[in-house]
């Protein structure tokens, strides 16, 4: 295995430099931290590095004996398979959350669909469309019940925390390498690529009377999720084919982003 | 007002030393911090002191003109009314979260129901019971949750994060001052507690094929969320009336712990 020792080496810096998002988006690449996101990426063709801290051969020998033999039997889904290398604690921790990555990361090559291949993935079924929401851990959390709840996608609008930042990775607990992203920056725009693949645009609002469980949002519906703070954008209600309302006891007037989300999304899965 | 320049001031101690459980234990108070949050206050006679940073009347002068004339006319429940004092910005910072508290805070009275004041509360509705939950986010949303859902209580087992530490109470957005926590060191105290009001005690097991929305979670219903990692306390399987499961689509093995409880507290809303 090879090891890292200085800073001006190539697979450092790539790490360093993952940390923004800018240099996520031009390389096409983000960075997944612990066993399990690792250990999930394999297999998926999109492993591209594996950085493992110095001595996290020998504190988790049992995780790596079976990974690199599953690394070398070519099941990771690359004929040159993932580069493996090693760096000592003080380079490993200015890349990584130590706390999360356990001594291991990822470096993951996006899966960017194309409009068309994102919505054959889709089929019949439902997205959520992330309106602006800046807590990476409601979006992580948001794309693992997706996931939980048979979403077949995820419109991001501009506005919104980097899907791939490694908070919203974590969050997601490996639900972001299964449920494709597709980038949309006006509502307008994700009307028309929504309403042109036949969804449904279901939004929350207080003004109605209709309660979400009274709809029936089982397939082609696009869950619109509005910011933390300042809910759906405006120009969502006018091009909502629904409009629902999720009802509140006392004097509550919202919910958190990602239970909202998750208690809509689950209306997909009741028999 | 008065105004606290000295880190041997009483207020100034109190507010620091309120950062710690032991302490908000053994004086039965705890922090709010916000306007949001302090606004709510008011009225609840549980406010005892209101700390400003200084320069917090210049910049939100229509707040608090109105928040005074609120407490000079007796609308804070107290015949003396909570104390207000003003701190430079250094103490303020020493003792706040200056982010999430925008220059006030108020030292909050604890409401700490006995057994039957607490059922009495609860009446015939549900409460929610909290196995060692440890990520404040998690904890303050559920009550959040629970409050929105009409649950009448909460229980929060011994080994959860405390119930009134600042992060579980922001992120509970004042309902932790409306719904009441009754505390328990074991499973067995726990439903020995809610089987003698008449509660049956629910929980997610991936050992049933009976789904959470095939049961009738209405009323008198305990519903035992587990720890984020390890799930719920094998002892409560033993003691639970009715076990259900939330279906997971593909690889996914669990939800995000409020999430999980949004989904399943929603169900005594539904008509």
């Amino acid at each position: 295995m090879k090891r890292v020792t200085s800073r001006d080496n190539r697979i450092y810096k790539l790490c360093s430099r993952l940390g923004t998002k800018k240099y996520r988006d031009r390389e096409g690449l983000y960075i997944a931290e612990g066993p399990n996101l690792v250990k999930e990426l394999l297999g998926s063709g999109r492993l591209r590095y594996v950085v493992l801290e110095e001595g996290f051969s020998e504190r988790t020998a049992d995780f790596e004996k079976d990974f690199f033999e599953k690394v070398s039997a070519g099941e990771d889904g690359r004929t040159d398979g993932p580069e493996i290398v090693e760096m000592p604690e003080k380079l490993f921790r200015d890349v990584a959350d130590t706390v999360f990555s356990q001594g291991i990361l990822g470096i993951v090559e996006r899966d960017e669909p194309a409009e068309d291949d994102f919505f054959e993935h889709v089929g019949n079924g439902n997205v959520v469309v992330l309106d602006r929401l800046q807590d990476p851990g409601n979006v992580g959390t948001i794309i693992r019940t997706a996931d939980a709840a048979c979403y077949r996608g995820v419109i991001a609008m501009k506005g919104c925390v980097d899907i791939f930042s490694p908070k919203v990775v974590r969050a997601a607990a490996g639900s972001v390498f299964r449920v494709p992203v597709l980038f949309a920056d006006t509502p307008s725009e994700a009307a028309r690529l929504l309403k042109s693949h036949g969804k449904k645009i279901l939004a929350t609002s207080l003004d109605t009377d209709i309660r979400y469980y009274d709809v029936d949002m089982k397939k082609d519906t696009a869950l619109i999720i509005g910011n933390e703070g300042n809910g759906i954008c405006p120009e969502f209600f006018e091009l909502a084919d629904t409009l629902v309302t999720i009802p509140m006891g006392g004097v509550i007037e919202s919910l958190n982003a990602s239970v909202a989300a998750g208690i809509l999304m689950y209306e997909a899965m009741r028999a």
